[in-house]
């Protein structure tokens, strides 16, 4: 029997992997970062292989890793978690450092980054897994704490985007009967669900410049479900 | 420049990742575990080549994940993640079920545990990431957190065993001057560092009886560092 719930319990940051050079890149939010070895650092990220960054790591062979603190702005999350690179640039206007290997680090709302060149790259289904060893290494803030995915999806009530190697269907989740006469309203962007059960106002009271709190979609951006 | 205290801001939780079966079987401590694909659900685990339960995941084709609770017990620490299965058997008088691949699951301090079967090996030089398609999870205590890496680094003061892919030489991290007068002592078998500047009671001071606050080891296996 698998019971979707276990899964929540292993723990993970949040991160944007980027990748490119100068002139094109592109990120993708990540929780699936994690050391493999110590000597010499080697570090794995899990890449769905439709995400547009895949082809960046792919055709340069390295990528960055930029950890995000737990005030990350949730408009950040969205663009590098909800939309894709393929309708706009992800990088542009955000505050770009070059590495070493020439991957731009994204250092918008990051405590600490990482850049590695790819050295071994698994096929595991749906997603590629990068091997990469580490060539730099920095922190960037000391003063603020890592984003935990638990972070994310119990304070934000945020959920793994359909590329994620955590997405769950959430039809495979058992659904609490709601209290009566209070709905819900999902984000058609990412998924957050505003629940009048657990909320202190009505989702039509919401002011008009009320925004996701996730990926910071418009109140527009919401169906009932 | 590779600055390793940027390592620290990667998050983990912490596991022990145990196979075998009913008649021998082993474990260790890790931190890294992680889903590499969504959809069959897949996870990863790095595994030291050198580990003894490396030999009992390579012959069964299975292991298990056992998610520890924050007040997970220094003992069970210390029993499976300093300590090796080559000198006595760490399964003995543990709270063990069986999996559906025959692996031994470790219930103690266990809040979800995961059971995987083997699908890919990978040699990644000094670990094997060993990667699994899940047939078996559930929760099994939902009242407690999962312990993270940082909780076990900033509040029990943990380090990473040898063995393990976040293991950091201390040398290569900055030191901070200790008040005059005041001494270190390390433990030898987990490497915890007991520094009279962050304790009231100096360690000669402390009961005989006084245990390793990490892995449960006695007081006279510190030495001054």
């Amino acid at each position: 029997m698998i019971q979707f719930e276990a899964l929540f319990q292993i723990s993970y940051g949040l991160y944007i992997v980027s990748s490119g050079n100068k002139t094109a890149g592109n990120g993708y939010i990540s929780n699936t970062v994690f050391q493999v070895t110590a000597e010499p650092p080697q570090f794995a990220a899990s890449c769905n292989k439709d995400n547009y960054t895949a082809k960046f790591i792919r055709e340069s062979g390295s990528f960055a890793v930029s950890v995000l603190h737990t005030d990350a702005d949730p408009d950040l999350i969205g663009r590098f978690g909800y939309k894709s690179g393929k309708d706009f640039d992800k990088m542009a206007g955000m505050h770009i450092k070059y590495g070493e290997t020439g991957a731009p680090i994204v250092l918008n709302d990051c405590i600490a980054f990482l850049e590695c060149k790819v050295v071994q790259t698994i096929d595991a289904g749906t997603h590629l897994l990068f091997i990469g060893e580490l060539v730099q290494a920095e922190v960037v803030d000391d003063t603020k704490d890592p984003i935990t995915y638990l972070h994310y999806r119990r304070v934000r009530k945020g959920l793994s985007p359909k590329n994620a190697p955590t997405y769950i269907d959430k039809s495979k989740i058992e659904e609490k009967t709601p209290a009566s006469g209070l709905k819900k309203f999902e984000c058609t962007a990412c998924g957050y669900v505003y629940d009048e059960v657990e909320q202190d106002v009505r989702f039509a009271n919401l002011p008009d410049d009320w925004v996701c709190p996730v990926c910071g979609s418009e109140k527009s951006d919401f169906i009932e479900c």
